[in-house]
């Protein structure tokens, strides 16, 4: 199992499509080079074009005798710099990073400024206009629990439930430049309908702008009904934190050695 | 006089040059669609290939009719999304942004984590070491003040005197990701020779790391030769973050109008 950091900027998201960049693709390239062998990945979460991640996880078999610990810096080496394997570890011939009870946390960050600023606008959705965090405050608390998402999945989506966990769900904020100031949307839940978080996202940005009442957020929820809620958020602001992954096996970040 | 951010990852810095991208080169074009004149931009600081800007400031003259205030707003609708311009603004005609005193601020970025993060990557220059924080506070203060700073100075830098004003220079810690922090060297000053504040930041690793004693600082700078200071760190960690105009003229960032 390899912990995986990318800028999705430039990728077609992770699922491996023929002639197109992604990143499964661009790993498994390496892994074929590494190893000789066409290694089927298998990601925890295969995230949209244009989404980022600093801990996404995969899972391959090997008959390799290159020692788990040691593909990251061989991968590395071989892989463009917007992808770097954090991790790499054994597990269990039978561990599926999806069939299993992990809680993953995304953090969606909007801009909101004045200007647009070229230094985050990679991993940012920019906005202008004034938004009340107090009130989205309020309308995310709405969504945290087991609920049936369907409002706030794309209709496109194939799960057969609708129905997920949110644990948590933060609205931050972050001094941004001078004028400006970053809201960073934080939420962990134990998986996460097609486009979910965007449209969450996307919702609370409408209710911060004044365009939904806060106290909308629980007829749109309760009403299952894509078309209640709001738009689908830019990709380019979503960002995968880390998946931890129960029994103490947490691939999300590398143990610390010094410091 | 217009106020520009740029990511300067893919540009061969700020000046004009024949058949490669250049931040003069992409302003220059868009104000000859806009104007129908060839404008000849004055920029406060020719900032080098791959370093970045949050608020460099260039003039030009101009027979068009459009309002200074306008111009952000029609370049940024011509330009491509590394470069924005913050703002538009008259200024007399003998108004020249290096001819006068004006105070810079640069940040140099260090992102010190055992992995690199393709998230700030593109902004941070990654040292897996240790560095000792205190140690480079220590070095950093004895450069505080006016010196001659031809230790810290390329040897191809063409400037007549190499006496320079540091204000400020600050090591600064932030926390990046779970396991990693940022030391950001901010830097003041009156003007900076060319590779100057990179060098500076390659000194200071040095002390960090060990390599250099702190006490070392005033024998480098004293000596006044360039073999006697640390290397050249990586443009890519280099920010110009403001340029602070006399008489009440702040072109830096845009006024606030609202929150």
């Amino acid at each position: 199992m390899i912990t995986v950091a990318y800028d999705g900027t430039d990728y077609h998201g992770w699922q491996f499509q023929e002639g197109v960049p992604t990143i499964e693709g661009a790993l498994s390239a390496r892994l074929l080079d590494l190893t000789g062998e066409e290694c089927s990945l298998t990601g925890a979460s295969r995230t949209d074009a244009g989404v980022h991640a600093l801990g996404n996880v995969a899972v391959f078999d090997t008959e390799s005798r290159i020692p788990a610990e040691k593909f990251p810096g061989a991968l590395n080496a071989r892989l463009p710099g917007e992808i770097r394997v954090l991790k790499g570890q054994e597990v269990d011939a039978d561990f599926h990073p999806r069939h299993c009870h992990s809680v993953k946390t995304y953090e969606y960050r909007i801009l909101n400024s004045r200007s647009e600023d070229p230094l985050r606008s990679r991993y940012v959705h920019w906005y202008y206009g004034a938004l009340d965090t107090e009130r989205m405050r309020e309308a995310a608390a709405v969504l945290i629990g087991e609920h049936d998402f369907t409002s706030f999945c794309s209709v496109h989506a194939q799960s057969e439930t609708r129905v997920r966990t949110i644990c948590s769900l933060d609205v931050l904020t972050e001094a941004a430049g001078e004028e400006g100031k970053e809201i960073v949307l934080r939420i962990t839940g134990n998986g996460f309908l097609y486009n979910m978080v965007r449209i969450i996202a996307g919702t609370l940005i409408d209710v911060g702008r004044g365009q939904t009442a806060a106290g909308a957020m629980e007829g749109i929820l309760l009403g299952k009904d894509r078309a209640l809620a709001g738009p689908t958020a830019p990709a380019k602001g979503l960002t995968l934190k880390k998946i931890a992954f129960p029994d103490g096996l947490r691939p999300d970040r590398p143990e610390r050695e010094q410091d």
